[in-house]
């Protein structure tokens, strides 16, 4: 297959990173941007040159609230190239596109690669970014075969995982696992704001976990919000009414029923949490924990993981289990049942400490 | 100072783990427990034995909605021992103690060692499960000095951080780091319950790290919330409030004022969970990330952590970050600004990937 000619319009995060994970596969993209100073940066990168041939395909990566007229506008100066963009959130854009240039809507294909940074920012690229992720792929009746071969092709060539489904279908099933996610850490984070130093100096790995999110860029997520506002209210519509009952059977705990409303959503937090696939697509709890003690200095970490490659087990997960103030580390490693039993064995045969 | 002659009654994690961890300073604890079977276990773990001498002190390690009458009985058996316990609510505690046992109220302290797993029982016991934890002493105006020292004490043998608060300070704390976590993971996870299959495998980091702590086990956590319900009302009700602005905001992203109240939140969220400490006790936002790639094959994450050993730079906190189905890992390593130029610099010269 002979490589596409690429245009890239915004070198943002993830514009800078389409083009320097293009450049390596031997594509050079031309890039435009607003900021003549990102543009030089995103060029002094090596994510593609600001002049070029005529563009196979277009991929705008710029902010979601002027992705459908920066669609629109290059459909038009670009008559026989397919269009797609970045944005994450689809439905919208798409019913923009189609009421703002109806002869070209064919040649639009929305997409949403599944990869980002808390930074953003062309200095913030990054040439892996795409590398075995999903990158959505939303085509309607009316976009033409080419379009979506084009994307696939472009996200299989910057390695992604292209997976295909309908922007409604896209909207609804980010509203759930993106973008309720970040309200709810955000929620949790804006009550921190209220706490003593005292208090959060005893915060622990759960609090982290929670709330690690909450550090995104504010933004950027009120324009994701309002385009998939209507998915995300009906969700926090839902969350409400759950924390209605729960903070009613909290209010008055010795209230009959009280209890057994507490038991009821906490269990449901313990089916829902399990239906999240874990690394490869496998069930996230079919691993096992094996956790071991080591020293909280350079290299300690690298012995144990240098003895455990030697025995040739395939760590699927690896977890540093942080002590304020102390000198040592607990690394908590998840393995396939299987290995369990030999990983921990031979560890301590080998005079690791595990707990 | 002479060891401590140690009783623990209730050998589940907490119990044996405190059993372990004391038998490792040469102390050996008596142990007592309703079953039988679990007293053998814990027995046959190291973690003390069935008879012993009159204990100075008595560590209750029962579930939460016994300790209170636990206590009481343990300081009747042992008149002249300090009694202590380890539940994860103090306030309510202590007053059922001063009420059932007025006399005797001075020699129990309260506790809370801030450690624990996943798993419950014996067989989860860790002899370092309390290494460089806090560990939360509760005294009051009447409890006795002595009570104090020996809890302090029996905190720094297994390794732990004494830290001293009331039992409402405690409450308090723990209701906003640890309990408030809790429900909204839960709440969270619990609406992954209507979630198709297809979306919760786009599931990433941020839904992860927001729902690991809702697989947490729901009976202990009824008996938490239930003797922290006022702090945590207070804190749910606060949190309703928060969510209500949100979601109306939500409803009707195009009335004037509904993006800036959605900015607001989001806004409060970084400033929130900005307030957390890092490890050792510093800002998390200090460190710097360096971002490798390494295949996912055993051996891989070893030969860089052994290198990194090697040119003499101690990470700081290290994260892999998942794709589905890709065969390579990206390995987030957190380090001291110092050396992050350092180890980009390193790294690359010796033909690792960064991106």
């Amino acid at each position: 297959m002979t490589s596409p000619a690429v245009k890239i319009v915004g070198v943002g995060l993830l514009g800078t990173s389409l083009g320097l994970a293009l450049s390596r596969q031997g594509i050079g993209a031309t890039l435009e941007d607003q900021s003549p100073a990102n543009l030089r940066l995103a060029v002094d990168y090596g994510a593609g040159s600001i002049s070029g041939s005529e563009p196979d395909i277009v991929v705008v990566c710029v902010p979601p609230d002027v992705t459908a007229s920066v669609v629109t506008q290059q459909l038009r100066q670009h008559p026989k190239a397919i269009v797609t963009d970045v944005a994450s959130v689809k439905g919208q854009i798409s019913k923009a596109v189609s009421a703002l240039s109806p002869a070209d809507h064919s040649r639009y294909i929305g997409s949403h690669p599944m990869a980002g940074r808390e930074k953003g920012g062309p200095s913030a690229g990054r040439a892996d970014l795409f590398y075995a992720r999903p990158w959505i792929i939303t085509p309607d009746s009316e976009t033409k075969p080419e379009a979506l071969d084009a994307v696939r092709d472009l996200a299989l060539r910057v390695g992604a995982l292209p997976v295909e489904m309908s922007a409604s279908e896209h909207d609804e099933a980010v509203a759930l696992v993106s973008h309720l996610p970040q309200l709810v850490s955000s929620l949790l984070a804006a009550r921190l704001v209220f706490g003593e130093e005292g208090q959060l100096s005893l915060a622990g790995q759960g609090l982290r976990d929670t709330s690690r999110i909450a550090a995104s860029d504010p933004n950027l997520w009120v324009q994701i919000l309002e385009q998939n506002s209507v998915a995300v209210a009906g969700l926090l519509k839902q969350l409400g009414s759950d924390l209605a009952h729960l903070s009613a059977a909290m209010e008055d705990v010795a209230k009959p029923g009280a209890l057994a409303e507490i038991h009821k959503l906490l269990t449901a937090g313990n089916s829902g949490v399990s239906r999240i696939p874990g690394k490869h697509g496998g069930k996230g709890s079919s691993y096992q924990i094996v956790t071991a003690v080591i020293e909280d200095a350079p290299g300690a970490l690298a012995a144990l993981l240098t003895f455990i490659g030697e025995i040739g087990v395939n760590l699927e997960d690896i977890n540093l289990e942080h002590s304020p103030g102390a000198p040592i580390g607990l690394v908590e490693m998840q393995v396939v049942p299987e290995v369990a039993a030999l990983l921990s064995e031979k560890l301590q045969a080998n005079g690791w400490r595990l707990v």
